[in-house]
């Protein structure tokens, strides 16, 4: 029986305010062989997302994290060996190691990835944040032609992939982020129609501006202040996108919600309405078709943000709820192979 | 030229807190003859509703109530003359006379009613507030067989028949109010499963209990505390039917909005939907048919709270936002015709 040695993070105690680096701890822990119907994967990216940080205030879609749990995250993995399931080795496979060097991991519980161009897109543009850019905004949000789409957390890697697919479709975008050099990015790089700084003083009036007409559909990556701003600027039969609340997952309690939920809901027929882009599964293929066409075509602009080495996960992901990432962050835990 | 006597009761005074009869004004005025396309009308029953609180607060889905203008409100009319208008005297219509014995209205601004069964029904059951439950229920909620649905508000004109409709419909129905007599009475006589206090300072804990398999299907009249009780007990997919919130009318300035607003809708995939009856109107005679044959089968009861005399209207209009109304709040300012 073969032990292989394995770099692991583990939460070491459950953050109660702003998440730290001394919440986690690296170890040197060993590995041995999949059982039945499980493989042994090796992570070469590791995904860094806001969920990460809202896995640890309490139940989401998954139970709460625990303290000394290795930290739980999705990645791309190589197959290194599999035992009694029809995965072979050297499949590239989404799954969720865990920050960890290697893992094993149920067969039925990956995913296995026809590569197509660069691995990382597969983390980007054709991953999870893609295909959640993809599904909030065309089966949710439902633009029009003509109509104003917002999109909060912008520069992030499902902001920019909304706004973009926003602007393709015949909308006009307006990116909302936290910096005046993403807001030139969006504009010069990424053709959306305006941007607005949300630590601005007069966020809602700054809005206003960009929005003269209202707002359509706002595709909502952080809840609190931003929401609120937006809501008195809803049009009738708007819809709000909720994809994520990241203004709410580095603190120790939620704040209250928006004001003007359920009144301008009601005054205005608004939709706002949540999903998970695992409600679409059966779609992916035919997503991730055209969002390569798309990225091919020049159409569609992807923004990667790679960090070097597992170490650096923790950072990576403090440094994602403070907004500095452009694009999807990710870690690189290992070279591609070959 | 013909001027008859016309009392008339103002809005004296925009509320900035409570509202009280201090803020209402009658007086004796007169009114003339319709212009062309016209119509003079008499006052029958007039609709006492908590929106009529909400307008003086600010723009809504009509402008906002002034001082010193006749307060508005919807009603049952007579026509008493009409002036180049395709709508002979004597006709039933539903229109917006505001508070005041008579009024002239733009004949296209009317609707004739066909009467059928008692003229009230048609400012209750087969009224807006009626109709309110029947497409907010059913094509907002959309519950299913053997779905949990809560209506709060669930003595009032529209939540009586929201529940009743569901119970119809084969879901178990839990009725939230403020009175224990008003629980005992939806049990007793409308069919509803359960009933939660809202008062009660276990308010979660009791709806827990009440809805032991969760939530599927929450039609909210209140808004507030109530709809930050409900949140953390949705179901996947549930659906949040928008319909009012009256718990944030009567006041100053509106409440923060619920605590969950938007992680729980993201984490749990719910819908949140406000909705106007006059979005439907195609199919109000329609709905109105399903709802008059509930009614004659005994299926559904009907609630109606009869205040006699126009100048009871400011109170009529406190009491309802303090919820001392059950079932369908209305004034009556002139008897029936024969």
């Amino acid at each position: 029986m073969t032990e292989r040695p394995n770099r692991q993070i583990l939460l070491a105690e459950r953050p109660s305010g702003k998440l730290e680096e001394s919440h986690f701890k690296a170890i040197d822990s060993t590995i041995g062989e999949p059982g039945p119907g499980e493989l042994l994967v090796r992570t070469l990216l590791l995904s860094i997302d806001p969920a990460n940080r809202a896995w640890m205030q309490g139940r989401t879609y998954r139970e709460q994290l625990g303290a000394g749990e290795v930290m739980a995250g999705g990645a791309l993995c190589e197959v290194i060996a599999a035992n009694g399931a029809p995965i072979g080795p050297k499949t590239i496979v989404q799954c969720e190691p865990g920050w960890q060097e290697y893992a094993i991991v149920p067969a039925n519980r990956v995913l296995p990835v026809t590569v197509r161009g660069p691995l990382s897109h597969h983390m980007s543009v054709l991953g999870i944040t893609g295909l959640t850019a993809y599904f909030g905004l065309l089966e949710v949000g439902r633009p029009q032609k003509g109509e104003t789409v917002v999109v909060s957390a912008a520069a992030g890697a499902t902001g920019s992939v909304a706004g973009q697919i926003a602007r393709i479709e015949g909308s006009r975008v307006v990116g909302v982020t936290g910096s005046d050099d993403k807001n030139r990015m969006l504009e010069r790089d990424l053709g959306f129609d305006a941007s607005v700084n949300h630590r601005s003083e007069k966020l809602r009036a700054d809005l206003a501006a960009a929005c003269p007409n209202g707002i359509d559909v706002y595709f909502d990556n952080v809840g609190g202040r931003v929401l609120e701003a937006v809501l008195p600027l809803m049009r009738t039969h708007g819809r709000i996108v909720c994809c994520g609340a990241v203004s709410q997952y580095d603190s120790a309690s939620p704040a209250p919600g928006p004001a003007g939920v359920p009144g301008q809901l009601i005054v205005k027929r608004l939709r706002m309405e949540g999903f998970l882009v695992s409600d679409f599964i059966g779609e992916w293929v035919n997503a991730q078709e055209q969002l390569a066409a798309w990225v091919a075509s020049g159409e569609l602009k992807v923004l990667e943000d790679v960090v070097e080495g597992l170490e650096s996960a923790p950072r990576a992901l403090i440094g994602i709820l403070a907004g500095d990432n452009v694009g999807k962050r990710m870690v690189r835990v290992a070279p591609d192979p070959a």
